[in-house]
């Protein structure tokens, strides 16, 4: 099936443009026709910009001469749509609401981008925009993490700018995220004789208990505090209904603050877990380490005088982390309160991507 | 697809017709090729039998005249097959064991029945022969609650013989056993914001935790000792790696001891999850009342006094709390260990089949 490419409103403001890219659903993995839709608009509106495509990420590079070179990045994709699509405006164009899949996580912070990338053909440094592909699943798939191990020199920069939602104010570094499968075994039997089996469902119940009882820890890092946060995300079990099951899994997310170390955060859940529910196996699924604040950096430092407000931690792992292994200096800086993002009432109040283009375009534009 | 209906070896012996049987694959719901080729058998090799068809349950019936009849009934399905079929045979035909799904629950029985129905064409009772389907799933779609309902009469006896594995000696009565499912609702966000959220997968804890520390109950009712049971048979909860979910499921099997009815084993289990776990919603999915032993019975009586052996109660809930439903008095009395019903290493002494064809026939030819 041949499916036209839309055409995005880039000249008629942020807000349209977030609506428009909004209402081009991109779950993720599902990316191509809002990759499509981004990269032609590129190469319509903006000849100032050398413009690579790989996979459904997009690279767009001023190639000035600037002494500095910085990357402003965001992810197309969203997670699942759940009857909050199209988008819909409460209010008008300038102070209303924006309700929607994708609104806040983070279409709004890719049309800033996009916006200014059309329209700032000679900013104060070289920019590298990047619009990029799977940040919502497991971190291997990852579109900025494809880039930086395929092509790491298209992502030189002296800092970077992640342009996920942190309601217009320069948000630092970011927790780390890791999830685990604790897996149960036990032996099928008839539940009529149970006794003749063992419950695998039933030999997950002290690590649930510990996760419902689990009081998560808040943690000071360079002067911000990172709330962490250990759930179940997903449990499963069971045969038939009338079957003791031999298998049962619970997943948990784990969420750290960037004192630690991706292992540090691994070995402390593997305590945990050995100390309440020692018969069951811990394996890692998913592991990514998290980011410490990188303010002090200058390119930081004059960012946030010229966006203004008081830099505040990042809770969420954002790929701010993977900068900051690259060795480069990096903050979230986006439209939108991250407490929304994933939840089925997501929006974002207009007058934070207005304020967001502002920000930026006053910076690129006054070095 | 047209698919030939295999021949089955009825004048060959109980345990190679048994082995024929398993070797027909018939899990719930798939029983349509074994219920032809057992039909198929009886038009052939039993004329002296009234043969009725509906849906996957065959009915076959002498017409004799005599004073008084019994019913014998098996089910022809078995729970999935789990790499343990073809059936094999571990030393010979007489003393050996026969390793395969339905070996013990309950092809064994359906053979007996199969052989003596062919053979004995003037038993000292008129005799029903039932074979059906549907018996390992949900109680509603069982093949014999099937045919109480929409053909009583064809069920009408004086006594009725269950052919459910009972070790070959007659085991009386059954437990009842109730499905429920506790469902927890939480409310979405993301897990780097989890206390934005509600962790429905968390809530499920302290029932889990009930169920774990459990210790179930034996109770003797009418000289025999009912041991019960209470288990999670299923767990399910979760939307995605980095969401907190908003919904949680556990499904729990209790087997309760006849001395209390369906009713009053929900109204238990529904005080004991109210007291542990307030917030959870008990929906009941699955019940059927057990069934007291029901040995004083003359006919039952007289056909102990055949087979031989000394009674036992039933564990798992049988199709026995039909008959009792129907006002009929009913034992159950099958080759193969009930406790490896459902297991992967089903498997029964050949012995077993041989001593209950030889004790049925006892009891059919000795009035």
């Amino acid at each position: 099936m041949e499916t036209a490419t839309p055409d995005l409103p880039v000249h008629e403001g942020v807000v349209a443009l977030t609506q428009a890219l909004c209402d081009v659903p991109s779950v993720s993995g599902d990316e191509r026709m809002l990759a499509d839709a981004i990269e032609r608009a590129l190469s319509i509106h903006a000849p100032h910009l050398d413009v690579l495509r790989d996979g459904d990420a997009i690279v767009a590079r001023t190639r000035l001469g600037r002494a500095q070179r910085v990357v402003i990045a965001g992810h197309i994709d969203t997670v699942p749509i759940n009857n909050n699509l199209p988008t819909h405006l409460e209010g008008d164009a300038e102070t209303g609401t924006l309700h929607g899949r994708g609104t806040v996580d983070m279409k709004g912070g890719c049309a800033v981008m996009l916006a200014l990338a059309v329209q700032l053909d000679a900013p104060a440094y070289d920019v590298t925009w990047v619009w990029y592909d799977h940040e919502e699943v497991a971190s291997e798939l990852n579109g900025l993490g494809r880039l930086a191990r395929t092509h790491p020199d298209l992502l030189a920069a002296d800092f970077a700018i992640l342009g996920e939602p942190s309601n217009a104010v320069v948000e630092g570094g970011c927790n780390g995220t890791l999830r685990i499968e604790l897996r149960a075994t036990g032996r099928r039997a008839h539940s009529a004789r149970a006794w003749m089996g063992e419950n695998a469902i039933h030999a997950l119940a002290p690590a649930l208990a510990l996760l419902a009882n689990y009081e998560p820890r808040s943690i000071e890092v360079d002067g911000l505090v990172y709330r962490e946060g250990l759930n179940a995300v997903s449990i499963s079990g069971g045969v038939a209904s009338n079957v003791i099951p031999d298998a049962g899994v619970l997943t948990v997310n784990y969420r750290f603050a960037p004192d630690k170390s991706a292992a540090e955060a691994e070995s402390y859940l593997r305590e945990l877990f050995a100390a309440a529910a020692p018969e069951l196996d811990l394996v890692v699924t998913d592991s990514a380490g998290g980011a410490r604040p990188g303010l002090d950096a200058p390119l930081a430092q004059h960012f946030i005088a010229a966006v203004g407000g008081t830099p505040a931690p990042k809770y969420g792992w954002t790929d701010v982390a993977r900068f900051a292994e690259l060795g480069i200096p990096a903050v979230n800086y986006g439209p939108g309160d991250p407490s929304l993002a994933h939840t089925d009432d997501e929006r974002v109040p207009v007058e934070q991507i207005i304020a967001c283009e502002r920000g930026l375009r006053a910076w690129l534009t006054s070095a």
